[in-house]
């Protein structure tokens, strides 16, 4: 057996996978479970990687015309029985407001009191309560599109949670648009993939397939759902967007009707589009190692912490002061439009604080000692390479070229998750070998066992639930800039006219 | 009897100053009512005034080491049991998750199902549930300061509501903060107390009276509550943001216990502080006029309006290109930490046109035609200033001032706001005086009637509450800055310390 190395992470990866991520959350102190049963408390340092998702999204929703607006967070019972097959799909995870005041019972505790005449649900999604508004504000063909967007909290009552993966409530935006067209609203619907494609790749370092999802994997109501998926480093999927053709459905549903250039009486064609917290689960799993979290510079909560180093009361001072005027110095550096965000760790707890940081995921880690500073030169660490592996650098240089260093970072992460996920992902074209492939177990060339399996599939809901029942695999995307080569399914061997993503999933 | 002068809204402040401020916020697309009792749904020309609202103070709370989190929705309803005078102040006005799915019923429509063991409350604060983490997150006096802040949505179930005034969800921050000392807690209080009052007085042009409220006025569980009263135009108050000291009392129910320097086991002091989305029914009846809302430029949706004027078809291309030239150019420029917005508004709708961008409070209006073109001039109007004047200024020049335009703007407004509160601001000694000036009829003086009336009062909650009963005027502020003249109490005649502010409020 070979030596074990020692993990500031315990349990590793490949131990115990989900264990792994929950304690790579609790010693990145990104977030932690709340006594509310599903729910979780982000912290500064994961509300920080939120806020920046935020705001980057945010400008580029806004680039495409998209205004924020805000809609309540209660639906009328009512509302959401107008779409049939919606409400079908939501039903079973709803958090159900029924009363409205607190009374004293009998017994001298609180009591619910005030039973409202109809049930409020808190909203697990909001195409209703805006396609009311919507309803209101189009009355002619020169009031579309309308494109509207929100970022709010909703809440779907899961049984089984895990923190950012699957929680009770959870932040996200959501993106509504009305169009004259059917054309049109589908065009909206690829460009919201589009830009959550670009933006997992070019922010979260995240690689991703663009595609659609099967009949039975859509969003409840939609005509088309089309979605981005990445590939974690269990090799398992984990749909990190998706962008919704809702057709006429809810136009229909919530009267969204207007006078056309033809004077015609018509539905709205819609779309819905979101991405949420689970985000950064995504992050944490695609990029996380053995020693914790690793952050892509641009979406880091912060890029680098300075560690001032003395061990003499009368070095303090000298230390602290360039510490200091180094910090300022970098903060004035903008880094794709916010500026170089610097912490300083002065706590003197040995070489605990350097760890602490690793396992937070900063990009870089300064240290600063009376001997640097007399060479003046700084001794900085990448979180991308091992904890060993720091560098001498002149501290003009470093100044020079942070920019450069964090795009190398930010490349480099991307690199590296490309790569698994192409090494994991096979073209497979037997069954009994696609059975092998996902069989726990079965594992003869462990390196490729497990992951995407790209298979022909011929359209029947059948075989898909047979695949799914057997091996908890699913169609994760039919995807849309794959080749369509002709094949037989992988299943029934029906003919088929392109392979499809097959995975395991979050 | 003089000429009624046609104003873009009607009713006018002086008919009917609420049904006027309903009018305002329609007109001027801000928000609007949803189906939802009691919710609104805030538009995009609203919601922009509340995100650059967020992205100051956000800055700004920063600024004083504050970081952001978010913590769940839901409040179990033993948690806000745990604080006595706290669950007391919001047992009336709560929505309460009783059940976490729907079921179909034997008439076939949905019911709720899945009952909960423990009702949930919808957040109307977050003491409780912040406090549950605080308490984990504090071991020693190391751990302290905390200085937290979410954005956040509450909901407290409001009887009688009004659009940004009074709704059953709004949008808010709250900060909490957990100290090592009593002094330290209190500094704290005062600080946000003057951060909130810098606020409103350099960016929404809102001047405020800066105090204490009494003990019957604070927030249910605090020790002291500290707020930021305005004046509106109905001469009423409105309370924009409070400050709480909490003293031990939150940290005593929710175990928030360090071990102090001295190896002791004390209870942490804490405060909380908050400001909403009523700060923009505050804007509202702070600046707007008869003719529609007046956005401060600081805090506005949009700067300026480009009004193309074209009367032939071959004008347009010409006029299009030197408008969408200066839009550029213009959107270059910041202002206040944000580029300088640019609505290009080119509808070919007559006269309807400049009134719509009045009634949204833009502050500049720009109207350019072939002629303007021609002289390379602009026509411009001011919000602040009548419709009719508008003036002819040099392009350049104009987007060489531009700046300080908007500057002089804002300034206006701000010391309009103040000289009408101090107009109607006065100070009485005697109680028949005092209840002539709150009766309403009774008006022999008619520009001083209302108001604040600054009188003293002796501490007494009697005298207090029998005011408030005959003439539904409340003590709104003890004012921090005013001298400590010494008096006798308006009511009862008692010895007083000093003056209060006496006014009816929203």
């Amino acid at each position: 057996m070979s030596k074990k190395i020692k993990t500031a992470i315990v349990p590793t990866r490949s131990d115990d996978y989900p264990e792994w991520y929950q304690q790579v959350v609790k010693a990145s102190d990104l977030a932690e479970k709340s006594p509310v049963r599903g729910c979780m408390v982000i912290k500064p340092w994961g509300y920080a990687v939120w806020e920046n998702i935020r705001n980057i999204l945010d400008e580029m929703f806004k680039a495409t015309g998209v205004k924020n607006a805000y809609f309540p967070l209660f639906i009328p019972l009512s509302f959401l029985e107008k779409e049939a097959e919606h409400v079908e799909g939501f039903a079973k995870e709803c958090a159900v407001v029924t009363h409205h005041r607190l009374e004293k019972s009998g017994q001298g505790g609180l009591i619910p009191a005030g039973e409202l005449n109809e049930p409020l649900v808190v909203r697990p999604t909001s195409e209703t309560i805006i396609g009311d508004s919507f309803s209101k504000w189009v009355t002619s063909y020169r009031d579309l599109p309308i494109l509207i967007n929100q970022w709010a909290n909703v809440v779907r009552w899961e049984m089984r949670t895990r923190i950012f993966l699957r929680t009770s409530e959870f932040l996200w935006q959501e993106g509504h648009t009305a169009h004259a067209t059917e054309e049109e609203a589908r065009e909206r619907t690829r460009l919201m993939l589009e830009l959550y494609a670009e933006f997992a790749e070019k922010y979260l370092a995240m690689p991703v397939i663009k595609g659609c999802k099967t009949p039975a994997e859509r969003f409840p109501g939609a005509i088309d759902t089309m979605c981005i998926e990445a590939m974690m480093q269990d090799k398992k999927a984990l749909q990190a967007g998706t962008s919704h053709f809702l057709g006429q459905n809810f136009a229909r549903s919530s009267g969204i009707v207007f006078q056309s250039a033809r004077e015609q009486e018509e539905f709205a064609w819609t779309t819905s589009w979101g991405v949420s917290t689970r985000l950064i689960g995504g992050l944490i799993m695609t990029h996380s190692d053995d020693d914790g979290l690793v952050l892509p510079p641009k979406i880091a909560s912060a890029h680098v912490v300075l560690l001032p180093i003395f061990r003499k009361p009368e070095e303090k001072a000298m230390v602290m002061e360039f510490t200091e005027n180094l910090a300022k110095e970098l903060g004035r550096i903008v880094y794709y439009s916010r500026r170089i965000e610097v912490e300083i760790d002065d706590r003197e707890i040995g070489g605990a604080r350097g760890w602490d940081w690793i396992k937070k995921g900063i990009p870089l880690r300064v240290e600063i000692g009376p001997r640097d500073i007399a060479q003046n030169s700084l001794f900085v660490g990448r979180r991308d390479c091992g904890h060993r592996e720091k560098i001498s650098i002149n501290r003009e240089e470093f100044v020079q070229t942070i920019h450069n260093i964090l795009d190398e970072i930010q490349t480099n992460l991307f690199d590296r998750a490309l790569a698994f996920q192409k090494n994991n992902t096979v073209e497979i074209d037997a069954k009994k070998e696609f059975y092998h492939f996902f069989t726990p177990g079965n594992v003869d060339r462990p390196e490729i066992h497990g992951g995407f399996a790209l298979s022909h599939w011929c359209g029947s809901e059948n075989c898909e639930s047979q695949i799914k029942e057997d091996l908890s695999v699913t169609i994760r995307s039919i995807p849309q800039d794959a080749e369509k080569e002709r094949g037989k399914c992988i299943f029934c061997g029906s003919p088929a006219g392109q392979r499809v993503v097959f995975a395991k999933a979050y």
